[in-house]
């Protein structure tokens, strides 16, 4: 089950952390926009070719101590297919360095779309008998709102090519509120009813370290939320969002994980990407920056949780 | 606003409908995939190739009556970076016929990366002082779990460059029903309390005919529903899936319109992309059989609701 992959990477490093690749052009420093614009053209190619270069630069600096990597799809997206190549290009960058691999494209769909998706970020395309990885991630996160149907295409791809989901929860934005926390006649809230689908949905994969490959993402910023999802979807392994910028700390983060310090991963993305401003540094010194904010945020979850044993 | 764009497209043909464009490689006859595998060899470029041949053929065989297209984005990020061009060149191709293009991503998320999809999808992106449309659609469908966060940053680009976001409020499969209509504390379900927001989002995009930039999707497959949210929704413009091959009739999409066949556009895909089967024609025979289909679709949902009048 891939999120035992995870769960073995993130106790080898003794880090809960993922790096959370969501680059801008305005992050790259002028020496790389430059090199690849004169190369390129100030052309998309060109600009999704800065991301990329900044992208691996951050993943050298960083692979032997944080267990994975969440690219957030947008980001290409906004480059046109050029930036989608970025993705797939960084997606096989950071697996060839041994890191696991989270694409959050919150995703959803139904019955042969989500097919599509499962496919294409997880999965295997058959083009007239031969076959390619088009993403190949490790995990994809995506949205529950239309229910199993949604859902169902994933697991099947997830059982069979050992891979892993994390369905939006409780999500880490001010506004998640709005119908997230809404009261349903049961009693429950929308998102503790969205939890109780990941256990129920998680069944199907079960995983040796008590959690599921159905994972939720519930954000930092909501860590009474967070402390209550973690008792009641016991075995749905968590992607923490909301750690830094965003707002949460250390302290908020805790409450995801269990008494093994087991049972989430925490996100950290500008933190990250633009530690050097944080620091002080120059541009150019970005990548060894996110070292140094990868090894102090480490240092800060771990110091809540104690040590993390399988 | 966009939407008025749509409606305009709708009236002057007299057809409410739009051609889903979820292409398979399965879908494709022989004789165009093997001319792309023997231009591009037996990879992902040339199944994208494929896609995009099979596409353009149908777009110049409708495109005089039917005033719309919905890729599904998940069709092409199934063939890689290589098939999401493909995507883009779809979407430049059918605007190029003079039709609306609905990319139907079912995208969600908060804040900035909210704006990189938006700018991704609807608006344009700058890299180092050139602006670029990645790809340029005139409507995106997005998931609204998220709250106002995810959908503010959409409302904006949408009012800056004439877009329109379709918001997922009752899907057409079998089991939306698992969130969507759970019971909320308040008394509404929650896909009628989304349909509030989209009414609330909308405010700040209103249209010349009653239908603000914030559509919804509301599936053909639950006539009862689309009555429902048709009169608790009167300024939202549906984007009506599950006609044709997921069961819904010209009866059931009735529901979505208003007294002047506003209100609504519905949707075929595997209906008008697979026609050529249902005829008894040849594969070869694809893109006309698809426009006798679309003919035969305009007429049923017309005979419903009648002429169309602005």
């Amino acid at each position: 089950m891939a999120f035992d992959r995870l769960i073995e990477g993130i106790a080898r490093l003794q880090n809960p952390t993922v790096a959370g690749l969501d680059p801008k052009l305005d992050y790259v420093p002028a020496s790389i926009k430059q090199a690849c614009f004169d190369k390129y053209g100030k052309t998309l190619e060109g600009a999704a070719a800065a991301l990329l270069e900044f992208n691996k630069a951050i993943i050298d600096n960083i692979c032997d101590i944080v267990p994975a990597i969440k690219p957030q799809a947008a980001y290409y997206e906004m480059y046109g297919w050029q930036g989608v190549r970025a993705l797939a290009e960084t997606i096989a960058y950071a697996k060839s360095k041994g890191m696991f691999v989270i694409t959050d494209g919150k995703r959803n769909d139904i019955g042969t779309t989500m097919e599509a998706y499962a496919t294409a970020h997880l999965g295997v395309t058959e083009a007239d008998g031969e076959s390619f990885e088009a993403f190949g991630a490790d995990a994809l996160t995506v949205n529950g709102y239309l229910g199993t149907d949604g859902i169902k295409p994933l697991t099947a791809v997830c059982r069979e090519r050992d891979k892993g989901i994390f369905v939006l929860v409780k999500t880490s934005n001010p506004s998640s509120g709005e119908l997230q926390d809404m009261k349903l006649e049961n009693g429950a809230t929308v998102y503790e009813q969205m939890g109780r689908m990941c256990e129920s949905w998680g069944e199907e994969l079960p995983g040796k370290y008590g959690y599921s490959g159905v994972g939720a993402v519930v954000g930092a910023t909501y860590p009474e939320q967070l402390a209550e999802m973690r008792a009641k979807a016991p075995h749905t392994f968590f992607l923490v969002p909301g750690y830094g910028a965003q707002g949460g700390g250390a302290q908020d983060a805790k409450n995801a994980f269990d008494a093994r310090g087991l049972g989430a991963v925490i996100n950290s993305s500008r933190g990250i990407m633009c530690a050097w401003k944080k620091q002080g540094l120059s541009e150019d010194d970005f990548a060894q920056a996110a070292r140094t904010e990868a090894l102090r945020m480490k240092e800060d979850i771990l110091s809540t949780i104690g040590e993390i044993t399988l």
